[in-house]
């Protein structure tokens, strides 16, 4: 079997498990409040990669533990994604009418209920991650919680958002641009292979091999996504091509060029195959995802 | 004394080191993201009450604990206030151009800023939730983490918030507005003064206690902000009077007009006096507190 027959057969099951536990997390069955439950199911269940969580159960199979171990945490990881596109989407912030094919959650539900739907999923997140101690000693959870509460803030996603609608319409510094999506993307990717493998009990050298992996992955995603917003069909897009352009985004290929740009992931993806060389064949589902980082075509 | 200097004499020291706290925990110096964190310190260490940090220290000391081991958890409180108020006065929610006499944070920033700033504050929240660590034992950490993060969402800040806009208009039953205040503004102060009791080391007796005394108390407070929204002068309210009358909003005002929601409030305050009597002297804070609700100008 090449990598991509494994990866489907590893993720399978696994984005199965995710997707009920999500639904079971956001199944609220009280009359009040109305509408927002459905918002958060509208923007957390939709069809999605669920990248983070399986990233934070590949982490923690990596190094001796298993995804029922993790799924709290892993199903909280998610809901902060969906939380941040959610936000993102917003008229006064990127203006998305569609995402994956469908109407973004403002268009659906108007932007008052999006914002709150937005703060809401958020703030499950953090019940989840509460709810981790069912499965993990109490040390663990606070010390998952403010790694991912960092990933989220200033040091992290917000930062980020801020940086790139700053930016756009300018023309910025590679510094710059990797500061934007170390922060954007990469601190929450960071913290989704960081939580489970901590979660798991991951000694700290095995923290850092991962920490570096986590790094080269989140790298290898964004370039990647800038490449495939300049390439790929309106269909795999699900949004229209050249979105980032037309609106003057900081990108790596607007910087570097498709050709330089793809040169970029393909060196974070030999760094992030390198750095996983201690963890053995445990770590194997690390290694495809990262080659699915840069081989897929949306 | 009465209660007034009393409670004058408790609030100055311990205002003052909440102050000096979260202007501490907001201080980044990071050259980048630019504008988040002068936007976020816009919004939080503005002047106001400090009620939340306040019920949460005054509690943790009802049980025998004292201020300096609260203070993370103390001004995450205050945080997830202001992220709560950063979101509300926003365009598509109540559209609020002042707060506290000054211009709100969209108007100040932009609409996107205010988005972010806003998650950003909510972040850090629970950032500092997990530096409670530092000074309690973790199980504490994450039951006030589930306390409080459960107080913010669904079922609580953004559920009140949701069937607030969803009632404006409206006339709504007697029933509906307690779930909008006991979820909007209930939930976040009940977290605070359980917080402070559970980091404390306050036994599920007093936990209950503490728990009831809350309830009451938010009720006095909401009674009270909607009579002030009414009979108070602009100069005391620093925003228009009758505001909430103008966006046909649900109030206790304007379900049972002035004086029975004046019975109401002082009826509340009897309950949370009440609630209080295991307690002993080290309550007398949160009993002048609950006094002060209903008796403040603004």
């Amino acid at each position: 079997m090449d990598w991509r027959a494994h990866l489907q057969e590893y993720l399978a099951p696994r984005v199965a498990q995710v997707n009920r536990a999500l639904a079971a997390f956001l199944a609220y069955d009280a009359p009040l409040p109305r509408q927002l439950p459905e918002a958060m199911r509208y923007a957390a269940l939709a069809s999605g990669k669920r990248l983070r969580p399986i990233l934070c159960i590949a982490a923690a199979e990596a190094v001796g533990g298993n995804a029922d171990q993790v799924m709290p945490t892993a199903c909280a990881l998610e809901l902060i994604h969906a939380f941040s596109l959610v936000h993102d989407d917003l008229p006064p912030m990127d203006n998305d009418r569609l995402r994956r094919g469908q109407p973004t959650v403002w268009v659906q539900f108007g932007e008052a209920m999006a914002i709150l739907a937005g703060d809401a999923l958020f703030a499950k997140a953090f019940e989840l991650i509460a709810e981790q101690a069912q499965y993990s000693p109490p040390e663990r959870v606070v010390q998952t919680l403010h790694l991912i509460a960092t990933a989220a803030g200033v040091h992290g996603m917000c930062g980020g958002q801020v940086e790139d609608i700053l930016s756009e319409g300018q023309t910025i510094s590679l510094e710059r641009l990797q500061f934007i999506h170390t922060h954007k993307t990469g601190a929450l990717i960071r913290a989704s292979v960081l939580a489970g493998a901590i979660l798991a009990g991951a000694t700290p050298a095995q923290q850092a091999v991962l920490d570096a992996y986590s790094r080269a992955l989140g790298l290898a995603f964004q370039i990647t996504d800038d490449i495939l917003n300049e390439t790929a069909s309106p269909e795999q897009l699900g949004k229209p091509v050249g979105s980032d352009r037309a609106r003057k985004k900081a990108t790596y290929t607007a910087l570097l060029g498709v050709e330089q740009a793809r040169q970029h992931a393909l060196q974070a993806h030999r760094a992030a195959q390198e750095a996983l060389q201690p963890l053995g064949e445990a770590a194997n589902p690390l290694r495809w995802l990262v080659t699915y980082a840069i081989e897929r075509t949306h």
